[in-house]
């Protein structure tokens, strides 16, 4: 385990099947060993990773869903016990006041933390309550974490809220959909979620992990193209490909994202925020603002 | 003059020079001619066109401001009433209180507007005032805008409030600087500001015009890649070189930005937004928040 702020990540993607499970449970179990025999230690599996994503009853949503402490969180951080790493995955959580698309966050002592997704994109808003967590951090001896999922990546507020709670690194399990262009990838083999990845990570001087599906369910597209980019908006590994599985594994030092803030003697990129000129992010839309 | 939602914007990117007044004038004057005649109905020149970037005394500085019914920008003015046209430029600006690094979007009826550049970059702070006039929009024949100046783009909340107030299109004058990556350009010849501006679009479902200066200005190099990047993301025209004059020009249709935003039978971008999680976003930084 590191003590340093040094850490190997590992990106893994991969297709999970809605409604499998006990398929998706092995599936995820398998790739987070997989990551760690190629050296990750902390490993980031797709949203929805335990469940699948394209719900078409509310019963085939609750059977998919767990609490966490569900036997695919316990398997999974059994093996981040045994292999001693960190891993973080989507699943659907079954809460005290109903369902939600969550992340958790799972380290060598188990579960860490979780994530609900705030922003729900299309057909979620029928299977899922928005998250009511706001934006967690989480301090693990290599660096500062937050978690956003998918569709939380076209609010640049929620990244900048976690950059400003003093995140390094935003993990961002996924499961981008081709719905918006013609092409899902451009000439360079980018989807829009690689372009909303290293926005942010300009934006925020912060490392972006997203890990994405492949693969189809029920019509739906899913576009891979999994990616992690630095704090000066580089892409350090991938876009992996459309359609097939990939491991990404990439060793950064997350006190890059840090120094990074301090960009000449006289800027601070947070600090020369102007909060008193943003008080329209915090109120709702407007009559006149449409 | 258009009566639609279409309009032709032109980008002009060439090298003011520091503390050449009568000279910026003119070159000023040139390039809005030069893109009038090749169809722009919108022009964009870089941020601080009329005075030059690099200020080493508080002289020099005010003797290269003017407040916006000086002489540079009564005949860029000028020039767009004869020719029919808007135009959009950065100048250091005499304001009432003080020295503004500001730009002003005129039309063939004179000045329609100013914006004050919130965010100050380095030894900006020495010479001017922070933007003292929030993110106003301005409503013309064909759509609505707002302008944002440089490392205005780094800040996020910029951008998006100008997105809630409607905006279609953000235009950006800018003197973007090498400092960042060792090569400022990647191998596609993008630089940090191209991906800024493809991060803004991308979250925000907006227009995103850029024109940049060339050259060097006694040190300090300027890294030209102007670029137009669409409400989907994509790069429309641009980037253009790392150092070479360019006038490029691009038809739009403003009214993609607002359909851009209708993402699915359930989303609707702005809507979906959580203003409630946002607080931090207009609450100064915390003890505990670095």
């Amino acid at each position: 385990m590191p003590h340093s702020s040094e850490i190997t990540v590992g990106l893994c993607q991969y297709a999970p099947e809605v409604g499998a499970v006990e398929g998706n449970r092995r599936l995820g179990s398998d790739w987070i060993n997989r990551a760690a025999d190629q050296g990750a230690e902390l490993v980031l599996l797709p949203e929805l990773a335990a469940s699948g994503y394209t719900f078409q009853s509310e019963l085939e949503a609750a059977a998919s869903s767990q609490a966490t402490d569900g036997p695919t969180i316990l398997e999974w951080a059994s093996i981040c016990r045994r292999r001693s790493v960190w891993a973080a995955a989507g699943f659907a959580e079954s809460g005290r006041d109903g369902r939600y698309n969550s992340a958790v966050l799972l380290g060598p002592d188990g579960v860490v933390g979780v994530y609900r997704k705030a922003h729900l994109f299309n057909d979620e808003k029928l299977y899922f309550l928005p998250g009511d967590l706001g934006f967690p951090v989480f301090d693990l001896p290599f660096g500062r974490l937050g978690m956003l999922i998918c569709y939380d990546l076209w609010f640049p507020e929620a990244a900048r809220i976690l950059a400003l709670k003093g995140a390094d690194v935003i993990l961002v399990p996924t499961n981008w959909v081709a719905n918006f262009r013609r092409r899902p990838a451009d000439e360079r083999g980018w989807t829009m979620g690689d372009y909303a990845c290293v926005g942010a990570a300009t934006q925020n001087q912060i490392f972006i992990a997203a890990a994405d599906r492949i693969g189809e369910e029920r019509g739906v597209e899913f576009v891979g193209c999994s990616c992690l980019v630095g704090p000066d908006g580089s892409m350090l590994a991938g876009p992996a490909s459309l359609d097939a599985e990939a491991l990404i594994t990439v060793k950064i030092d997350t006190a890059q994202a840090r120094r990074a803030k301090r960009r000449t003697p006289r800027n601070d990129t947070l600090a020369d925020r102007r909060p008193e000129l943003y008080a329209e992010l915090a109120a709702g839309l407007t009559e006149t603002s449409r």
